[in-house]
């Protein structure tokens, strides 16, 4: 017998679960992260009769991202801090089969920017992997809860948390990072299932040693790079606390053997102070699974002046451009222009925004991948102590991290958007370890004349297009799920769980959860049955001000006045609402 | 114009308000507290296909007892500590048109007995009524939600707390106290809605000024009752730490002009320490409404051994006995037994097991009312120190504070029910203000040879008699509803609201709220279509170890350990489950 290797093989299991509709088996429903089931029980023409099937508290409070995973009759749901883990007997009922509750040091509270969130666990060789609030990554036995192994990813006393959801790919489980507000490193690391131990760490900026960047053979929109670029563009050792973390979410192209992710705001938001492009902040990355080497990258925002991290989810699909097939990587990114590039080669195809309001920059050149800056909202520009008003997108952008959906029924992306603008003052900040790095103050409110916070868009990635926009009064942070019943669902901050048709987007069904929902809605089935689940459970950076208490106007990273009214509508709790059709 | 005076007139808002079945305007539905409601759009026929039609989360997690109010297009909803009151705006999708917040010193939580519930807020004469955990009582606009006066009902330093609904009669608001495990003397007071100024006090136990006793005047099961004695029954100033809290609920007669309320334990739990039959302790009482002046009363449990607080409800009923029309009241106590009285005279006509598995006393004699005790059984018998076991009911009672309910339809009672044993040790305890004085060592099990915990019964009040039996795995800990469409409905710990048919107990509806229920299940009428409402959330006495993370068997007054595997089935959280045929 060969001895192990997490590369040694696909992992099977995975590549098969991933097209079994009935069981929802990675947090972005599969690889390539589209959130599309081939379910079609529930379709638009039957979705007006929806109910709510059962549900169940976490017990916990403050904002409820990710959704659960089913897995055979075991559902699994977290809870964000002190993120505890369910797996719940679907064949019993939704009793609790095991629950695994970590003790972790609350003082990690303090140090998540963005509330106290958890994106989900993810399962691969009978293990449920959990990324803690304090950069613990813990492999759970499935089928127990117990702890098979856990490794510390990072150190949240220096700042380094852990919200996002890993991504097992062959036998690795991939995480990223958190802590861009309190200048830490970005990296992706590998991890042998079998074993915790590191196969392979990529950081977002360094040295080519440390960012897994081949010069000569890595690609930047199809040129190859220089030796140590990303030493070139930060000032001495700057990039050592440079953020460029990996908060996002991974996509897998088992095909081409690829990870795609993106990365963070360079540390920090006041840009005089890293002169510079600051790559490899803000930035798509190619990079090989096996080894973590970057096949290619495209810096989105060079120099980023308004904290607009470029961790949003790349969506992989196979459309046609121009009658030509191409494999595609689709995101949105928070700077408010959609990308299209091709998945393989790294090329540029579509660039556009995908909100109207979108100002800082006219147009993205796709031969060159530069945006197009508008001068008088240049925070850089502006300087120092000086309060830029009226940037269009805020700093959590025209869609941060509530992922979209795409049908390959309709060739449409789903996309869950913010329409909201900020006013941003940059000044100098010292940099402490675990201390706040952020060094701008901002404040946010919906664009010129208008007074809702989102819009819920249908968008056509190959012309950069939108097809259709239904608006929101507050921002839509919840991420989205189309179907092959050509329904597309999402839920909203008030708390409703909203299905419109794929097609029209013309609203077919809404009810009132518990609470907000900043949670992603997913589908299988049970017994035969379709079944849809979101959490709700107010809270992430749009309901900082509820879920931490805050209520001054610039508090919360500057989001806390523009989302004050939700607590008109809703309040915190954490729940899981399932639907279904009557019987 | 006459002065103002809370006694001058009947509350005429009132009395036609609690006739309009659209709205569910006081905490038992009703000053009979029936829990009848006369809606018959939801049926026996057409109940399994109700749905839950909308949901709210109170933002608070640990128990959730009592349940909303509805006047008008408004919803009042309370939460257990830090005891929120929101009112939701019905024609607007329940939009939050205000919230009151207070702020208490969270030092109350410790000296809460039996988890931080509150049973709900009363309504009258324009305001909402908020009995504080710490024991403050507090008037609210309706309208806006403003502080129109606030009045502390006792001191929480001593363990003085609040937990009760208060309940408005004429133009008084009457509120309880709780405190029996801290040694706080029961209370009964009215203030006058218009100032919050005093009215009049009645006190449990102590001097005829204390009590409202009218010696000679006031009746004990028809013979009058001698000059101070409560003080006989006591030794020494034993009285003044003597228990009889008054947290349960209260219910009015407006013919009669009578309130109705029970009495809790005699403090300590250890029996040797306090010979005498520690009147008024144990104790229903008939008062007059206007005076507080003691009309009847009867002791159930002189001399209390086990903590069967006679708090439970009182209900009203008019009903025929051996074919004659009586004025009824009807109680289902701690101890065990259900007891019917004139509600006039105070005769007690009958007194029956509610559950045969009660064993502390073989029966009632109805002439003298003196329980016939099992020596056995007598925790004052085999003395401090000692263990007496397999004592049923258990303290926790046949059943504690969640509300029976009555329909004149069907001539039966619903009662949720408790089906537990225990083990019982007093031992000798001194009394230091504020400190728990409770002097006994509990466990509690399911009667030998049962594995479930508890049983929603029927009862024939006229024969005491049960007439049908559901056994649930758990103690039911949530209020019943009865309906003239011939429904019942309960909500169990596991977190099911449950349906079932009036006459036979069939179930005919069940669905899986967000967390256990121990709230009380209501209905009310919007834009002519009839709603049931429900809070989940687990806690109380029986949910004690989730509530207040408690692991030992013996912890949480000795509830913990027979409820512990409620943690497989449910978790904690708040929320409110709307439910309502399809349209
Ligand atoms: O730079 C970082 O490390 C980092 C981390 C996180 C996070 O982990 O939640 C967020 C952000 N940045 C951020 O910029 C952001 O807009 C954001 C929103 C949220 C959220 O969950 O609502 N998290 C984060
Ligand atoms: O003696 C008291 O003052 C007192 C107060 C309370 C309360 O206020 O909740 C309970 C009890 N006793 C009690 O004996 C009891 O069984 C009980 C159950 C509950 C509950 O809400 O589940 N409260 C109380």
């Amino acid at each position: 017998l060969a001895s192990w290797s997490p590369l040694a093989s696909a992992n099977d299991e995975l590549l098969k679960l991933e097209k079994d509709p009935n069981q929802w088996t990675q947090p972005a429903g599969n690889y390539a992260n589209t959130r599309y089931s081939k379910l079609d029980q529930i379709t638009n023409k039957n979705v007006k009769k929806l109910q709510v099937a059962w549900t169940f508290s976490t017990g916990v409070l403050r904002g409820h991202e990710g959704g659960p995973l089913v897995i055979g009759n075991m559902m699994y749901l977290h809870s964000p801090f002190p993120n505890i883990v369910y797996a719940l007997d679907l064949d019993k009922n939704g009793q609790i089969a095991w629950k695994y509750e970590p003790k972790q040091d609350p003082n990690v509270i303090p140090v998540m920017c963005c509330d106290t969130v958890n994106r989900g666990v993810a399962y691969g060789d009978g293990l449920i992997f959990l990324h803690q609030a304090d950069a613990k990554l813990v492999a759970l036995d499935a089928k127990t809860g117990k702890v098979a192994w856990s490794a510390n990813d990072g150190d949240p006393t220096k700042g380094e948390t852990g919200t996002s959801a890993p991504l097992v790919v062959k036998h690795m489980v991939l995480v990223g990072n958190s802590g861009g507000e309190f200048g830490v490193r970005g990296k992706v690391t590998a991890y042998d299932t079998k074993t915790g131990k590191q196969v392979w760490r990529a950081y977002s900026m360094g040295p080519d040693a440390d960012t897994l960047i081949e010069p000569g053979k890595t690609t930047n929109l199809g040129k190859p790079i220089e030796a140590d670029e990303s030493l070139k563009t930060w000032q001495g050792d700057q990039w050592k606390i440079g953020g460029g973390t990996t908060w996002g979410w991974i996509s897998y192209d088992p095909e081409l053997n690829l990870i795609y992710y993106g990365t963070g705001n360079p540390s920090t938001w006041n840009p005089s102070q890293r002169p510079g492009d600051n790559k490899w902040s803000m930035t798509v990355f190619a990079r090989d699974a096996d080894t973590g080497k970057a096949k290619w990258l495209y810096q989105m925002t060079p120099h980023d002046e308004w904290d607009y991290d470029g961790v949003n989810e790349m969506v992989l699909t196979d459309q046609k451009i121009d009658g030509k097939d191409r494999k595609l990587l689709v995101h949105f990114d928070r700077n408010g222009f959609g990308y299209t590039l091709d998945r393989e080669s790294g090329e540029l195809l579509v660039a556009e925004k995908y909100d109207p309001a979108v100002n800082w920059a006219n147009k993205i050149d796709v031969k060159t991948g530069l945006p197009d800056r508008v001068k008088k909202y240049s925070t850089e520009a502006n300087g120092e102590d000086n309060n830029t008003q009226g940037v269009c997108p805020a700093a959590l952008g025209s869609k941060d991290q509530q992922p979209s959906a795409y049908s390959p029924k309709t060739g449409l992306f789903y996309v869950p958007t913010n329409h909201v603008c900020m006013d941003y003052e940059p000044f100098k900040v010292a940099y402490t370890a675990g201390q706040p790095y952020v060094g701008a103050t901002l404040s946010m409110y919906p664009p010129k004349g208008d007074d809702h916070l989102g819009n819920f868009i249908a968008w056509d990635a190959t012309k950069g297009k939108i097809k259709w926009t239904i608006p929101e009064q507050f921002s839509v942070w919840s991420g989205a799920l189309a179907t092959a019943g050509n329904v597309v669902f999402y839920g909203t901050l008030e708390g409703y769980l909203k299905a419109v048709d794929a097609e029209t987007g013309k609203e077919l069904y809404r009810f009132k959860t518990p609470s907000g929902i900043i949670g992603n809605v997913n589908t299988y089935t049970h017994n035969g049955k379709q079944y849809i689940a979101v959490l709700s459970g107010l809270g992430g950076w749009a309901g900082i001000g509820m879920a931490a208490g805050l209520t001054g106007d610039t508090e919360g990273l500057g989001a806390v006045g523009a989302y004050k009214s939700l607590s008109q509508y809703t309040q915190l709790g954490g729940t899981l609402t399932v639907f279904a059709l009557p019987d």
